[in-house]
């Protein structure tokens, strides 16, 4: 039931945003009694913060499970790593242009003029964000003791944010391929060049 | 009277989001009577994107005039044109963490979900883009002519909203000036290789 209530959220969510998400709408949807939805969450923010929570998690796990079984298949040469690198940058781009990113966005967005709801948001995504870091570093299989890693890897998240939030006003697919792959081949020769 | 109508709707936008904006505090805030609100703006919607326009257009022209400033300054060596990319990288990604970023980000947002806001903000969204870009590439000073370019600038410009994005919730102004100090300098990399 928890799980209904929550998957509902974030359809409304997606679908009519924050301010057309109400508690009555997720229960109706949810087929859920009121009560029984008052007990698991007594105010929105509770339901769209546990919601955005639930489903980033799942998401994330499936991104993880991706980046695992990709890892799995050794890499031995200059060419497969390029393609790995490309690989892996474009399920990064597929992940934030999900309707779970527009869910988010909704979610973050609410915040910036909601106290209460900041004070949720706030950690949820630093924590969201350390996981997401630490999962591409792990998938990349870079080094971040070497100087500008880490700031690579973490423009890499921001650029794909970027894409990801251009792509809730256009579909925008064709362009973020050409500039992922662009950005691929950069990060390519870039940690190459610093390998030893 | 239309200047100091649009001006207290962003600064509604950046306060209380879309939803906490109404017709009714923006004639209060700018001091306009009712009807003459009406006469210029017949609608929310009508306000809102003309309002978001007005401003996106006037920090537009800023970082346009600052660009320029930049450019009647002559660079001379390899660390000069380091310097300048560092500095164009740095201007935009403090232009896209402004507060007009954020009334914008509000629409954005709103127009998503709501399709007459859409049809409105869609067309502007591009214009605004494109402007960006073509700001941008002169800035640079880099020919898209060149295979792999016209990804980079767009990439650049991606960059900076997935950072402004991130901007809105945290201060992370530290953390954005190490990544794009970062992101320039492989940039300058790599459009020197690019060259003959």
């Amino acid at each position: 039931m928890r799980a209904r209530l929550l998957e509902a959220t974030v359809e409304l969510l997606v679908e009519r945003g924050f301010a057309g998400t109400s508690t009555t709408l997720v229960s109706e949807r949810a087929g859920v009694s009121r009560g029984a939805q008052l007990h698991h969450f007594p105010t929105k923010n509770d339901l769209v913060v546990a919601a955005v929570e639930h489903l980033t998690e799942r998401r994330g796990a499936e991104l993880s499970a991706a980046f695992a079984a990709l890892s799995a298949q050794p890499v031995d040469s200059a060419a497969g790593r390029r393609t790995r690198l490309r690989t892996v940058v474009e399920m990064l781009g597929d992940h934030f242009a999900s309707p779970v990113f527009a869910a988010a966005l909704e979610l973050w967005v609410a915040a910036r003029t909601d106290e209460a709801l900041l004070a949720a948001v706030g950690p949820l995504e630093q924590r969201v964000g350390r996981e997401a870091h630490r999962l591409t570093v792990a998938a990349l299989g870079v080094d971040e003791s070497r100087r500008g890693t880490r700031e690579l890897v973490q423009a890499t998240l921001d650029l794909v944010r970027g894409l990801g939030l251009a792509s809730t006003i256009t579909d925008d697919s064709a362009r973020r391929r050409r500039i992922l792959r662009e950005w691929a081949d950069v990060l390519d020769r870039q940690l190459d060049e610093e390998r030893p």
